[in-house]
């Protein structure tokens, strides 16, 4: 079967591989709409490592087209989102009330890419279907569903995780889809201000309507200071890091109340220096937590966020700003991720 | 000065008494728009006793018109949102991370009507100022900030307490102003379906507005069964007890899933008999949790409250359905809370 | 192989089966010891129906006999010990962050007995070995194990379902081996004043060892009134259900304070009629959780326990009054508990 | 009156002051005994500025010798305990469910040598008698609850803030009196394996009394490698920081698994350089709060840390290595501290 992925670190194409094999457990998929990711261009820079001959992608819907002896939930033919998150859930790394993401090891339980093929090919393989799918009810559209299976659980992750409460006010650093999503989730977790930091325009323009109150720019001075003007000197009680390097990281920091958070879920490089200026931690004694955490795993959360769709709370398509169609437009749609393009939020690619 | 009281059980009219005096911590407050709860209803007719000469009301806001010698943050002029609940912070009941409600005994934390008069008079008293009162900024409507003293903000603690999550179904017993506000609340909190029970015509709408999903009725028979039939027969994460008696009660039991809450902020009589049945509770170990909580206290709430709907994330003054004018109006909208007038949801009056 | 159940209610002996089968995922113990828990007789007698030709028993440690091909943390002569709840993990029913219990429908984890048969016999069956066994570290003896897999976990369980706090003061109910294990736990939570209620004298020597600092009893009285004698007519914060019927759980409400916990790891029977007085839970609004689960389930659960004793935390064989050898010993230590001998807190039997 | 303070930056000795003056809600307290703590010493050499003619001191026990007409629970002669930390409980910045500590801007709360005159003399003033202090009981000694005012509450709130789960690993940095404390609390909240860090012998002994099961020391390699090497590779739960400078909170991070906490109860320098290494972090997203939090505030947290005393739950009087006796000795307890002998765990003053 055909694939796109990398041969080795910037060098991608067209990579032919068999179809792969299903376990007792799993299932394999034929994806019908998938979306290139700012982390699947991230590696194949070489951002995690030297890797070869490896197809790319996490982000699909599709068709089931088999299944293991032992799977209940899902047969071939079944409408499902993958998430892109899909825990071994017989390891012990799962036997928390924390996180499903590391089930052996730190981020153990993201297996595309990081452990073998990616989505973006003809079929691909989903280990243990029965708790790692989730069908897509008739009356959700299929490129909504897409959304949740990254986007959207980062993004609602950032603000679940940041414990976001009524009323409170919360900085979302970064309006790329993850930003985008945790403003909206921000929103919907009954934040007051929600001051957003970014500055392309068409991302500019959907942080409103998600329900940005405000907008400022990394230009407009250090952000902590642009922050603390906006709430008569106090900062903010959550701020959720989706983008920015480590000196916005501080100024989150620095622009989080007494009893506030910092939440992140943006990906740090193994050579950034993340520094914790004291005095802006209170001198370690100033109750800012600081988490960081992973895309959350499993079928029930991407149900859960697929029912809200169902229900009309949110509507995530208003990220998606190019649509391609054909097998054949993967490396367009990856080119153009790649790019950046100024008014690329989040493509997409129909494949059939 | 006047008040609207009750003299006696079933006896109600207006009283005169000495204004208030003021406590060095304490502020006076000269009402400006008051709303009756249908509490007030349940304690004129001697549902907490047998109460004599006593003001009513503990639903308003107002201009402060006296504070005392140790009052920082609030000077005679100012616009403030009263809370309904005013703890006594120099109490030891406070001094924990679950509640402030209970400062000196259960629910002792509530002051207006239960210990001492209440706020439907040309002045009333406030005990320590200044953790308790919170300013109501230009730009929010002070017949909005009024919605929040009570209504909203135990309809939202409902939610809390129940801790709806993204994504979850929940139900809300009762279509009441505190009801409708936990339909708000669950959909600011990321709620997917929200199923309300309740028949009166304007309040039904009003719950479509909020976010409520479905509308059944206790005419249609056992709301569990109906719960579970619009549920693939499993039933719901959350439920918000907001009205009903034990009856509803048993089946908000039977109508909630493993791992889930039933969260009651509604006000159950002495003489009520609240069953469990095992069965409905998992034999009593179905992880079904039984919460009943009140009002929370103090002014950083409301403050909170009325920060989002100064920045737009909700409404609350859709529930207002009847708007009386003037201190003499206030029988007549005392009169209809009492009768319970077919279009009722909310009465308030403008007092100047 | 031969193995100790009920042929039918009332109607218990020797029974004769096949050993049982192995699935890829499973295990099959041959058990070296176990231990008869109140719920074997319970189940025997038809509490949970007319179950026929079952074998009981859900507490033992063993020896791996063979396991399945896809099985890779165990192998053919581990010594382990085997948790009484062992959860599908690969049910949607356990992506959650507040039990595993009830994988596919409440207790659905709950296996032995219940679903297929128990422990006590030659050898048994155990679904999803990897996840679901733990392993006994040299060091550890086996008995102090087997207190693990059910005894300790729901005693410890009531606890922190509770979420005892810092020098907190709390009541247990009931001082069989659960109740036990919750006055151990309440000590090692750090509570400050242990209650505990019962009067088997054999109990209440080994509750004063873990920890009790009083020992109260129902016929002394109602307990709430005695709680509250004890404690300047406050109540306590916490009180852990672990015995007792209706009558005494109406009272752990009524000794319960605000923003307190009734926490019940107790078997009701689908007869009990539990009630909820309105005045004893603040009106509904008094912030007195009611909280009722089951014995979590998973392997890593009973490692970390295992772990506690390793490290000398607890010794939990103090509750081990009885001691028999030899498989034929089954029926008379099942007998013993039938009768509830007076100087009985736990027999084991040790198989070989 | 006469008080031991410092003159100017290391210039320390006898001031001559006023008696404090006593507010209506406040108390003047004779103290009984004292304990220089490393936070004074770290003042009186300019650690938090040049800080002139004030009276050091934040740890005593003592008699009430005056307080306003507004204090209800305590009178003159009340033997009682006075926190370190006394919030301001009619601010706004007590109004959360997380601390008490940020009472009006970070660290707030702590009003001693901060904001005021310490305890190091013949009277001290107390801010809000009746919700800061605590009364010791007949059967505590007080010398056992002067270890709750800063020492014990401290080092159980690291163990809190990292939120010690039964049958964690968790390491303690450092084995001062904070870190003994927090030693003691790892096991008092169910800790299995507590790995110590520190070298000073009588430190070491009584935190293998506390319920250290391993002390392991800096000069040994880099403490992850130790702690990983110990822990078959894994590291370990959670880590409290009660000790170490920068590069052993970086060591902390490496130390600790996904799912875990560092929490931190240090305090560090304006001039420290806190560093996470994103491969240490997960890259962003490994699930490793880093928290840091600063001791709670409040009469009713000691007293139920001196109920766990009365209780027989734990003696803190183990971390007293010195005992000095009159007014007199003061200067050279403070001196000790200094000095940081070599024997030296805590030392106190018995002032009559």
């Amino acid at each position: 079967m055909r694939g796109f992925g990398m041969y080795s670190v910037d060098n991608v194409g067209w990579i032919e591989k068999d179809r792969p094999e299903c376990g007792p457990l799993d299932a394999i998929i034929r994806p019908t709409i998938i979306a290139p990711c700012s982390s699947d261009i991230h590696v194949a820079h070489g951002g995690s490592g030297p890797k070869e001959n490896v197809i790319l992608g996490h982000e699909a819907v599709g068709i089931v087209d088999e299944v293991g002896s032992y799977v209940r939930r899902f047969k071939p033919g079944d409408l499902v989102a993958v998430p892109c998150v899909t825990p071994n859930w017989l390891s012990r790394g799962v036997q928390n009330f924390r996180s499903f993401s590391h089930d052996q090891g730190p981020s153990g339980s993201f297996k595309f890419v990081g452990q073998k093929d990616g989505v973006m090919a003809e079929y691909f393989h989903v280990n243990q279907a029965d708790p790692n799918l989730a069908h897509i009810h008739p009356g959700v559209a299929p490129e909504a569903a897409l959304m949740t299976v990254d986007m959207m659980s980062t993004g609602f992750h950032g603000v679940e995780l940041a414990d976001v409460g009524i009323g409170e006010k919360v900085v979302v650093l970064g309006i790329g889809p993850v930003g985008l999503m945790a403003i909206a989730a921000a929103a919907l977790r009954g934040a007051s201000q929600i001051i957003a930091v970014g500055t392309r325009p068409a991302a500019v323009r959907v942080a409103h309507e998600y329900g940005a109150s405000d907008i400022i720019s990394y230009h407009d001075g250090p952000l902590d200071e642009q922050v603390k003007a906006m709430t008569r000197g106090k900062g903010v009680h959550k701020v959720i890091v989706a983008g920015g390097g480590p000196e916005a990281f501080a100024q989150a920091i620095r622009m989080t109340r007494p009893n506030g958070v910092i939440s992140n879920v943006n990906f740090f490089d193994i050579s950034d220096k993340i520094a914790i200026t004291p005095l802006d931690w209170g001198l370690g004694m100033g109750d800012k937590d600081i988490r960081g955490s992973f895309c959350p795993g499993g079928g029930k959360r991407i149900q859960r966020l697929i029912n809200m769709i169902e229900y009309g709370r949110i509507d995530p398509t208003r990220m998606i700003s190019h649509r391609f169609h054909g097998f054949d437009a993967i490396p367009e749609a990856f080119a153009l991720m790649d790019q950046k393009a100024p008014d690329l939020i989040k493509p997409v690619v129909y494949l059939d």
